[in-house]
């Protein structure tokens, strides 16, 4: 068996904190996930995942650092992770999605901020994440207010690369775009010392296509009814596909998704018959935030499906292979990524339309309006999203939190008075 | 005597709710200003004005626009107000101050929301600001997500024009905001029906040019020790320019300089000697935002600067008057706002070098940190700015507020606790 406390302690890492870190997840995964009734068998490779979260996959990134190889991590969907790939790096998802991180978070940041971006910056702060002591180089973006400047204070700390969003999806927003990704192949060149063939990116486009598309077809069996996977398991799956490699991935959520498939050939599911089926729309839930998912579904609700960038966003929209030149390539990429309807853009009317046409394909009861805490862009976009489902007589509720626990009774209380009136 | 409540109400106002806002002003504006010792006389104009704030300018814009003329509101120093005037219209800064106008704007946005931003929803949902009231399109900028977002709900009561900001300052950035100026000139031609010409866009620019160079010299006088003029007074004086009659505003405050150098040259001040002498930077202070500096000068300290958009931020960099054509006076408009340090842009060590320099220049002794509750741009970049004063022995103190007067008791403490270090 490796020593992976060398391993961890090689890469810089505070193991006293990590045990900390560490030692709490065991009990909580066991009652978050393992204590579902009736769960496909293929989940078996993500609990697997979650036990060895710090271990088997870090193996992989030192061995490929080892040889000469580059890792990056990024924090949101936005960062063409084709491009990575094809000169020769690892990308991996950084977001933080524990409440460890937030008091190292607070340190540098000021406490009124997104719980995400306080635990980023915190596990990189407090040495207890082997993703972030991987990272060759971090990839922010030009999201929200508070990502983009915590890149600055991040880069204290560790070497960071920011890619400019635009904010709005005008053609000459495209145009700005394509040109930043093109800036960020060069950086991704310049970090790996090898240049990006289009050979090379037509083959990671073409795997990242088959990832988004596997993702698609998983969500996909979520439309039956009953639904024959939970929403904390595919949710979880979603936050996986982040880290792992790209083509374990694809196998493993191809067979979950079989497994899916045959059990609505059976009529079998995860839930009782009649369950009130969620819509979640909002903010993204990184590893280890199960915390709403958590709360719907031992509520008796089944979550069918994420308008989330832990969801929907993440896997809509397939690049267009038929780029044969690293500039049709760009294009296409830019053009694809442009698709994603996060609030930052202004207006964003796209994501009404997504969220209108996915209550109807999933057959969504209500909708669940996720908010994570102090993020304005999605707390404000909220008037206009309740608007347009109450036009439609779409059941709503919006929930506001941290990764705190200090409001899941409360949370909880809400929930369930919006499951009564569903049923 | 104008019947101005015929006036009002022609323009659409709550006038019961105008008088609960109206009402209370006169006291506070007692207590705040008329009770400073030894005000110059020339601050007599500024009186007047926010005596008939409602009434005096406002039937200068309704008779402008019974002519056919327009009117239009901004949110930012960004705005080139020079382009508003040259198209034949006239520019009003809109952002509130007031704390009457929260509870309005928090009926359509989130509570954790920068005050400023929820105060300006709320001016124009209530139906008591005759700016807003007056205005036949609303500027606003894609600058932090609060403002970005809160346009797309702001234009469900009232046009809203948005230009897009770039966040970082590269070359390419200029010319996207180049253009983006460009795209500005076409609407506000569209909206006046009226041709910008290179001669009257020549003489907004130096009109405009005018009155900074008048704030800047008013602000020169502040350098001396005894400090001529209180900072609340050259806030309001700052706070008038965003809404007056431009040329009305560049003589009385001239007339305000001129007494402010004779007091200097005659060894006269308005604060004790040895009085310490503050550097506010920050977000803001829209009026009738004089909270902090009421705070500052009544516990004995003079406020000697303020590195803020209602402060140097607005008034610093001239442009370039040499352009002939517009296209030349677009690329120098563009390039002088492109020199503010707002916080929006990444990085922003333009803001830092900023502070330093006027912290010697303004001889202070010790900085405030002004904060807008749930701002997070300028939250995360305290960082930095800590950072850099502390390496240089800087005094700095963060303070974090909104509009209400529930922590001014706390504040008051705080801020005496400072000062009292640097005596
Ligand atoms: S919500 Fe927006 S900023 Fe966050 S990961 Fe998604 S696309 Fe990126
Ligand atoms: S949830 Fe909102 S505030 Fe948090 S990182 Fe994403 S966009 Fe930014
Ligand atoms: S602080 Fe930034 S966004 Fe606000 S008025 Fe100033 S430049 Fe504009
Ligand atoms: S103070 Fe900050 S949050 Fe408020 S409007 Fe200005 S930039 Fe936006």
């Amino acid at each position: 068996m490796t020593d992976y406390r060398q391993m961890w302690s090689d890469l810089g890492m505070d193991l006293e904190k990590h045990d900390q870190l560490t030692g709490a997840l065991p009990l909580v995964y066991e009652t978050v996930y393992l204590k579902q009734p009736n769960r496909p068998r293929a989940m078996e490779y993500f609990d697997l995942v979650v036990a060895e979260i710090h271990s088997l996959r870090i193996a992989e990134l030192v061995e490929h650092r080892r040889r000469g190889g580059k890792v990056c991590g990024a924090f949101c969907v936005f960062v063409p992770v084709e491009i990575i790939r094809a000169a020769g790096a690892i990308a991996v998802g950084l977001c933080g999605g524990s409440q460890f991180w937030i008091p190292d978070g607070e340190k540098v940041l000021p406490r009124n901020l997104c719980p995400l971006i306080k635990a980023s910056v915190g596990a990189r702060l407090s040495g207890t994440c082997p993703y972030f002591q991987s990272c060759d180089l971090l990839i922010g973006e030009t999201t929200c207010d508070g990502k983009k400047k915590a890149w600055e204070v991040l880069n204290n700390f560790a070497p960071v690369y920011v890619m400019d969003l635009p904010q709005m999806k005008r053609p000459r927003d495209l145009v700005a775009w394509r040109e930043e990704v093109g800036l960020f192949l060069d950086k991704m060149e310049e970090l790996t010392g090898r240049r990006v063939t289009p050979e090379r990116l037509a083959e990671e486009i073409q795997l990242q296509n088959r990832l988004r598309r596997t993702l698609e077809r998983l969500y996909a069996a979520r439309k039956a009814d009953p639904v024959p996977v939970s929403g904390k398991d595919v949710l979880l799956v979603t936050q996986v596909s982040f880290y792992d490699d790209p083509r374990r991935f694809i196998e493993k959520t191809e067979a979950l998704a079989a497994e899916a498939e045959a059990r609505i050939a059976a009529g079998e599911g995860v839930f009782s018959p009649g369950a009130p089926r969620i819509l979640v729309t909002g903010t993204p839930m990184a590893i280890p935030n199960w915390k709403l998912h958590h709360i719907i579904e031992t509520a008796g609700a089944a979550v069918v499906c994420e308008e989330t960038c832990t969801g929907t966003r993440f896997f809509e929209h397939q690049v267009d292979e038929a780029g044969r030149t690293l500039d049709e390539q760009l294009q296409a990429l830019a053009e694809r990524y442009l698709k994603i309807n996060c609030s930052c853009f202004t207006p964003n009317p796209g994501r009404i339309e997504d969220i209108l046409r996915l209550v109807k394909e999933y057959r969504a009861d209500g909708v669940i309006y996720y908010n994570l805490q102090f993020c304005h862009g999605y707390a404000v976009e909220y008037y206009a999203v309740e608007k347009a489902l109450k036009e439609r007589g779409i059941p709503v509720l919006k929930v506001e939190t941290d990764y705190s626990e200090e409001d899941t009774g409360q949370l909880r209380t809400r929930v369930e008075a919006f499951l009564e009136m569903l049923r």
